[in-house]
């Protein structure tokens, strides 16, 4: 079994991955079919059949983390997506500068918008305020933010990384029953992979104990569960489910026939740490990789 | 024809096209499945059958845009991803804020990177300092970002859109015979979905005529086609074919066996402005589209 730093590596040796900017990693060859093969089997596993595909904008409004309350429980990670003021004294500066990187921060006006750091909190924003006279089920998948500083490592912890979720919103058996499901479904797509899966209740890392971070805590407690796959010694979060119960329904004001506020669940693939968790388990090269049989999932129905 | 306000207020009524914030479009439903559709027509049509994939990150460091006299040349367009200061005095501020989407924008620290205004700087970056043995030609696609202020549009001028390019790099002769083989292909692919193209010489727009802006503008005359598809009265340029001669090579340092910088070139589709001009042409209702037949591109040799 590698480590992450040895499949990293080996993949910059081979010119099949480098990076622009730490955590900011590109793919080609070999690695690339099979990160677009992982992509394609996590759509098919998160889609659960019976899931909606959205194709989601690439960022978000403030206002949206504002009513997820994203700022209280995860400020550390936020990216900002951010333009330059557009008065013609701020852009010729910057046209004009011998140091145009140093200007250009300098002249960025407020951001208008945040990068996405899960796609789900799109889903909940185009939903707000409906009435949803039946369950629904979304698949989604785009490029998620998370900026985690020195801890920034690629593939298993990328500033930029892909995330398919499949959400959903109804009463909370429905939304129950869709978790149930998506960890079933993720525990086959690990062993169609021949990657060695563990369970585990987790929590998310709030940002410091503060009174409303502590109160989110509780309010998560029992409610996610990570599927680990080993990378060496250790082990990555590869996908997690969760429930959120009546948090976004209420947030968002996205209600049930009955009036009160939709349960939601989401469960979650980071695709590059299965790209990462299979290189490590079966090596770098092609020739070393077990064939990927066509996976049988478990039912919707199910 | 429909106009393009009128194919986003049909899209619009049919929940099948929302916006986060203005120029980050969101899509659902049939309208999807041919955004899809044409997603991998064009993939198919900029490839070129012998190109080979690549997987770009999803910014770009600034000292790429640097190199690239990007800041002289665009700087009106420019997206930067900043995430907040690490201390914990300003993360604690914005956790603890009763306004924190302006307590977020005032605690960014200076970018780190740049969101793509193309997704070929990539390549340029990539191959900074290589001797091409032969020529290379790369296929990518990635969200870029331009910031056009009060010019967004849904589709057809997207804050952030869908770029898939075909990149070319080696000798004047291999460059000028990639791109012409994009133009034919391009047209093969508009006329696979009965739009009306037409090829057109075209400029990029350079910001404000400054001693170097004026260079960069010569630099390129003659040198940038568009195909523009009509949208209502109006058209969208939705690919265009770009000579660079040895700009890039030598900013790079991107050099032939010879020693002398390599010529580029690339061919670049906006997908969101093909499907805007396919849905102006033919209607928003699955019902009205065209059989879209399996297109026969022309070979990469010819």
């Amino acid at each position: 079994m590698r480590s992450a730093d040895r499949v990293v590596t080996e993949l910059r040796a081979r010119g099949e991955l480098w990076e622009a900017a730490p955590g900011l990693v590109g793919l080609r060859g070999d690695t690339l079919v099979l990160y677009e093969l992982i992509e394609r089997l996590a759509a098919e596993s998160a889609g659960d059949g019976v899931c909606e595909p959205w194709r989601p904008p690439a960022a978000l409004a403030l206002s949206t983390l504002v009513r997820a309350r994203y700022f209280e429980s995860f400020p550390q990670w936020l990216t900002l997506a951010a333009h330059l003021r557009e008065d013609a004294a701020s852009l010729e500066r910057v046209a004009r500068s011998t140091d145009p990187a140093t200007d250009a921060c300098d002249a960025c006006a407020p951001a208008d918008a945040a990068l996405p750091p899960a796609v789900c909190y799109h889903v909940y924003a185009a939903l707000a305020g409906r009435v949803l006279e039946q369950p629904l089920q979304v698949t989604t998948q785009g490029t998620c933010w998370r900026h985690e500083g020195d801890a920034l490592r690629p593939l298993a912890r990328g500033w930029a990384f892909t995330m398919r979720e499949g959400v959903c919103l109804g009463d909370a058996d429905v939304v129950t029953a869709f978790r149930d499901r998506g960890i079933a479904r993720a525990r086959t797509l690990a062993a169609a992979l021949s990657l060695d899966a563990r369970l585990e209740e987790a929590t998310d890392p709030f940002f410091r104990p503060t009174a409303r971070g502590r109160e989110l805590l509780q309010r998560v407690k029992g409610l996610k569960q990570e599927l680990r796959l080993p990378v060496g010694d250790d082990t990555v979060a590869a996908a997690s489910f969760n429930l959120h119960e009546g948090f976004f329904g209420q947030a968002f004001d996205i209600r049930l026939p009955d009036g009160s506020p939709a349960a939601s669940g989401c469960v979650a693939y980071g695709i590059e740490r299965w790209l990462l968790a299979f290189l490590a388990a079966h090596g770098t090269s092609a020739r070393g990789w077990p064939a990927v049989p066509s996976i049988h999932l478990p039912e919707a129905a199910a």
